[in-house]
């Protein structure tokens, strides 16, 4: 049994101030990882690496995502606020590197597409521009955001419009299989893993013992 | 090359509905997978399984989740709303079955601790339950909440006042490495994957190339 540490609130008050940032940014759990695509107003593409895009609702189809728009200037807030659309593209295991360069302060003239290699792709109609390297593509509009007075953050609220993704890694009930398009999560601030599928469990029920669903 | 699929709005609003609820809780990506820890007025314990808790920032150290209280009684929300605290409990590899059956819809009177046999633990001075079997355990208080006017959740903000963790499984700088504590991620609604680290990243600068923090 390793020994328990208690880090209490006056501890954690008292960190330095990058360590509070690591430990604080990897204490909640493991992440999503996608790569936020919008175009400002003179049609320059922008790219952003977020870990906190989460599911809000599934009729309608709904998105959150959280930003700070105070701190520095946030090309993602001020070009879907321009424009009224972005898109979300899933990291897969390829372009881990080319995904956390995008989290470099580049200046809003430069296209994190041109800064990292990877490349701007356009589906239907929407302006904002894809990640063509990516197998899971999201379109959104941006519907709301509710501005998290606490520390300043927004909780941003998009509408899903458009979904991309290969033949093959959805089941025949809907759920896709993250694992088949070499998706990614996010540890902390700057760590990519890779899951693998332990199991997938039935709906449950209250008298009933917990199964799963994978034919073995 | 795998054909890629396209689904737009008309598709997705004519989904089966549990064909788009397992879709669209997918196509988000990795979620968080935690265990929230509460107390009713009586002091009954409620345990249930949350894939929506999402870091808000770290200095105050604040997380939030969403809840949507109107649909069923959600024993989670009403706690909290009556005592102004809970846990977070990472799920880890050897618990996903107890994690996922805290989901069933217990009555009140009944706690999701007996009925699933993970075992309630009681840390300094907090009156919510922790989980005993988790590995990383966050002890945290009510502090606002935002309704989501689209939908009718709700993102609950809570302030992180105490964290439990083994040693060993942080690192110098603050960073977290969950799959030290063997913690899992959640895909849709009820799978359980297992990540393993691919890489941790520098922080990223627009002039310096991409590269690893981990000594190889």
């Amino acid at each position: 049994m390793r020994k328990i540490l208690h880090f209490d609130k006056e501890t954690i008050e008292g960190m330095d101030k990058r360590f509070r940032a690591n430990f604080i940014n990897s204490v909640t759990g493991y992440k999503s990882a996608n790569l936020l695509g919008t175009v400002d107003k003179e049609e320059v593409t922008n790219l952003a690496v977020f870990s906190s895009v989460t599911h809000l609702g599934s009729h309608p189809p709904l998105i959150g995502f959280i930003t700070r728009p105070t701190l520095v200037p946030r090309h993602t807030y001020i070009n879907i606020k321009d424009t009224g659309i972005f898109t979300i593209n899933h990291i897969n295991t390829a372009i881990i590197k080319e995904a956390h360069q995008t989290s470099a302060r580049y200046d809003a003239a430069i296209s994190e597409f041109d800064a990292t290699g990877l490349t701007a792709e356009f589906l239907g109609n929407h302006k904002a521009p894809f990640v063509k390297e990516a197998h899971i593509k999201i379109a959104c509009r941006y519907i709301n955001e509710y501005s998290i007075e606490e520390n300043s953050t927004v909780l941003m609220v998009g509408a899903i419009e458009d979904i991309y993704l290969p033949e093959g890694v959805h089941t025949e009930d809907g759920w896709i299989d993250l694992s088949e398009a070499n998706g990614v999560t996010i540890n902390g601030l700057d760590s990519y893993s890779q899951p693998q599928l332990l199991d997938r469990l039935q709906y449950a029920k209250p008298d009933k013992p917990t199964t799963s669903i994978l034919k073995k």
